[in-house]
């Protein structure tokens, strides 16, 4: 893929997932996807690996289960061949206390036919886990 | 600059880390550079934000006084105009007890002029915390 077809497909999934339109983001998403949000899946079930787009579709219903997404804007996008980076400036709010998690999510993709065929996402999750939790973890 | 010229300062920079060769890392750092490893600096006193080629020289003393490197892979490189990202599988062995933690680390960076004016690093906190404590956080 070029360069700009790959700046086109990240935006098009980008948009898609802050649209909450997760039809046109599964049909982003490669039948063979390898997928992983680094953290504890303790505090957030929906992290961890996966494979395929039907599991991928479960991590997003599970994340919309539990939050209701208020921000996500890409703020810088890196595009490389059929690779890219995006970091975001997200904010998701916490259905079962009403209150607001902010973080900025570093995620790395690689595309094949212009589909998503790899993902990974990083986060500051010891900050992540304190939000979720509404206090400070004891260390 | 071009993406050639970046790639190449992307290199020189990852490789004078990991060479531990901290006058090249500085030679291709900014006056100016805007820096930041998200993380609680409760327990990895390094992190979060600095300002300046001085401060970053420090952070790096820093991390070297309690963690020395074990190894530090480049294994994604993406680079765009004057911006890449990385993301490294890295490994240090903690002075203080001698155990080893691994992680992957996810860096934004951008480049002026041939040298590092912006950093952004990411990694699972909450795993590197359990790691630096040697124990289970309880949540």
């Amino acid at each position: 893929m070029t360069d700009h077809a790959t700046r086109a497909a990240v935006v098009a999934l980008y948009e898609a997932y802050a649209a909450r339109d997760l039809d046109r983001f599964a049909a982003l998403v490669h039948d063979d996807i390898e997928w992983i949000i680094y953290g504890p899946v303790q505090v957030f079930p929906f992290q961890g690996p996966r494979r395929g787009n039907a599991q991928v579709l479960d991590v997003l219903g599970a994340i919309g289960k539990d939050y209701a997404l208020e921000r996500y804007v890409p703020e810088i996008i890196v595009v490389d061949g059929e690779r890219a980076a995006v970091m975001s400036n997200a904010a998701f709010v916490q259905r079962a206390t009403n209150r607001t998690l902010s973080m900025r999510l570093a995620d790395f993709l690689r595309f094949q036919d212009g589909r998503l065929i790899e993902f990974r996402e990083f986060t500051d999750t010891f900050d992540a886990v304190e939000q979720a939790l509404g206090k400070w973890l004891e260390v």
